[in-house]
């Protein structure tokens, strides 16, 4: 293992953790509210104090990456990121227990959103605005900021990239690693600027209150200022606003690319928008037509069923209404949505919609198999033949995925807390990055009711969905430890 | 298609069918009870005015199989089966719906166990006999049954007995398939004898219970015939013999031709026996350290213990105690041994224990390869490497198996009688071919609360979950009915 490279690295992600802090700093600042900046202080100190050596003392004798060291910098890098990422919560008293913090921070950066916050009137706005920021950065990624901002700093990187990116491929819009990653921040910012222009002007939001909703929808975390989430707003404008970015958040970014250039044609062709496009809307219609009898009328029906899929789907985890109490087919519907998430290449989480429209369709291959053995049969996606050995791994990885959901509601029942629903759905909540499960942690509920080991448990959950298990698993691995 | 072989293989599936209910038949007449042996008559009749011009009339000008016509006539024979299997309970008046006889008829010929009878005392005793009768066809399997009985009735059949027995291979335990379906079906007849042996002399049974109870435990079945289940008997023996037995019949009866040729060696080193056997015990030693604290002793948690996870890693589905008031955890382990099921070639249902293994140590592989891309890892078992094209539909069997469960619940829910819990468990439980779920389909209650639509979407997961998937797959893709 090339050690020096992957703590230089560490060093590195750690810098700009430093320096992605100071918007936080200045809002702390700016409205003065006790104890927060300090808090920002200390922690962007003692990141300094660390990060420093590691980047400039720890020299590297080659700087090529070996697929082994790329997902041990990646995994290690998320790790460290949310633990200092904690410390502002903790610094600031906002959490007395460093679980807590790590786990908030966890949520943050794997934009899951589930949150164990129980006091939200007077929390300091500088903290909470981290506490939303995380959600922006983590979204993208850290590393693709970290390539964005320091091209040169290694040589080849795209194993990081992979490792962290969404989806079964990264999408490389252009040539160089460092321009893709620059263009793709650049489309995510302005993205994100213009639902921030459309809450303030049209959902008649605060500045703060925008700057929140907006990250949170961009990262689809789903963190909130408000305990009552989105509906603390009350308002039809924020709702559909929200609506519809969580949808578009949930589209692959290296197509708007493709828009941004002109090519609107590779844009409607895609055959994975199509699949998120279709199952976006038969689960709002199922929802709508499921829930119509609750409420007044259709539309009000169909601005919290669109809504609640949306940001199920699209794995933010915004809440305008307490889909706990909807019948179990919606219910069932929506944990479906959770699972599946939204398309590679987006900052959603979730098995991603490419994933799941493969693995339909080499079950449909299957059975026609089954009837002519003899023909051979090529499944194909966006136009071209998929490799044996993808469909394989994309099979392999739905079975590790949800293998992984039914260990750690076991874990986590281990508490003997809950019941087996809550402790399902947070486990399968946090795998998604979705943030808000059923009953004990539905909803209006949040994660503070579990104890530290549950707490510990679903950090790693999150962190194994939002670095799509591998890399995490590699963690675990006896060969990455040894030497060589 | 060969529709004529079809037809005719369907009129010999059906004639053994009307074999098989003679011996529930004289059970009737010995008894007297009102009314059971007219039923069987009845349908006896019934059965030989439709089988016998099948089977005489239809004349096929090729005797060859292929495998389409193979999995279109074994999905048939399963659907025909039930739907005459369940005239007796009609014509006997237990049930007056037919959803609900065809419901139990599917139940019971898949060892499914789910029952819809709510009134077991006076129920006529040659009627309770059949329906346990169709739990020791069913386990080994009907077309076993005809290929065992009538060899010379079609020319290949290596696609039937595929598409009828458990586990991603048949095992042909000798050259000719139909001496393969005969001694295991000797064999399966002897264990099953020497288990009604010990229910008698040692359970102090009576002779009808211990028949009702050894069919239901040989089959991996699970009708009692008592409202209470096993726990009826309130007995330690009776208890440790079903215990026993039933983790018995979840070993691949190629194993026991293996013993009883004296081959201990290839018993005892067999790989899927030892992941079986270390499943087992591990989910026994987890579940009595949970349940401890509730029952007076040690020993007694034990015996509950090891008794519902061997019910329900055997996918048998007997009760001696209502583990839908265990501990999350433990409630989520018995789930996961419901979805694991027991080994390839035994009378018991879910993934098998060789699937889950496979992709166990692919998942594993999977891992190492992240690490080291270059070097070739084979997946190794039973110490032979393992087909890539056979890890990949694996994978894929894994998954179009939980899909199927998430359909089936939420298509289950849609009727909106019960809660999430109650539609998921009654979906794994029945594709698992177990039988009892949680909640309101917990192990105290029944099906009898679904309505029409949920019972034969049942019945269909149960069939389904019988077949492996594909066969009943087929049925659904327009090419299987295409002439040609």
């Amino acid at each position: 293992m090339n050690k020096r490279l992957v703590i230089r690295l560490q060093g590195s992600i750690l810098l700009i953790e430093a320096l992605a802090m100071v918007p936080s700093l200045l809002i702390a600042l700016y409205y003065g509210d006790s104890g927060d900046a300090a808090a920002f202080l200390k922690t962007i100190g003692l990141l300094l104090l660390v990060a420093l050596p590691m980047h400039y003392l720890s020299k590297p004798r080659e700087t090529n990456l070996r697929a082994r060291e790329g997902f041990v910098a990646v995994a290690l890098a998320w790790v460290l990121l949310s633990i200092f990422g904690g410390l502002p919560f903790l610094f600031s008293g906002l959490f007395t227990r460093f679980e807590d913090a790590f786990f908030e921070a966890v949520s943050g950066f794997t934009t899951t959103g589930a949150s164990v916050l129980n006091q939200f009137e007077g929390a300091p706005r500088g903290i909470m605005f981290w506490r939303s920021f995380t959600h922006w950065i983590g979204g993208m990624g850290v590393l693709v900021l970290t390539l964005a901002l320091l091209p040169q700093m290694t040589g080849r990187t795209s194993h990081l990239a992979k490792a962290e990116s969404p989806g079964p491929s990264f999408s490389k819009v252009l040539p160089k690693m460092g321009d893709s990653a620059k263009i793709l921040y650049i489309i995510y910012a302005v993205l994100t600027f213009i639902q921030f222009v459309l809450l303030v002007f049209v959902g008649r939001m605060s500045l703060y209150d925008a700057a929140i909703h907006a990250m949170g929808t961009a990262g689809t975390g789903g963190f909130s200022n408000y305990g009552q989430s989105v509906a603390a707003f009350d308002s039809l404008a924020v709702d559909v606003i929200i609506t519809v970015f969580m949808i578009i958040f949930g589209i692959n970014f290296a197509l708007f690319y493709r828009l941004l250039i002109g090519d609107f044609r590779s844009f409607f062709k895609s055959e994975e928008l199509h699949w998120y496009v279709g199952i976006v809307t038969v689960a709002i219609l199922f929802t709508t037509a499921v829930i119509t009898p609750r409420y007044q009328n259709f539309f009000t029906a169909l601005r919290y069923g669109s809504f609640q899929v949306a940001s199920l789907v699209s794995t933010t985890g915004f809440v305008t209404a307490d889909f706990d109490l909807w019948p179990a087919a919606v219910k069932m519907i929506l944990l479906l949505v959770m699972l599946i998430g939204s398309c590679a290449g987006s900052t959603a989480g979730g098995m991603k919609v490419v994933r799941v429209a493969l693995a339909a369709k080499n079950i449909k291959r299957e059975v026609s198999r089954t009837i002519q053995p003899r023909k051979v049969q090529v499944v194909r996606f966006e136009g071209k033949g998929v490799d044996e050995s993808m469909l394989s791994q994309i099979s392999l990885f739905i079975v590790a995925y949800l293998a992984l959901i039914f260990i750690g509601t076991l874990l986590v029942a281990l508490e003997g807390k809950f019941d087996l629903i809550s402790n399902f759905s947070a486990a399968l909540t946090c795998v998604s990055n979705v943030g808000p499960g059923l009953s004990a942690v539905g909803p209006t509920k949040n994660f503070a009711g579990y104890g530290p080991f549950a707490k510990y448990i679903l950090s790693l959950l999150m962190l194994c969905g939002r670095l799509e298990l591998f890399p995490i698993f590699v963690l675990f691995h006896p060969t990455v430890w040894r030497r060589g």
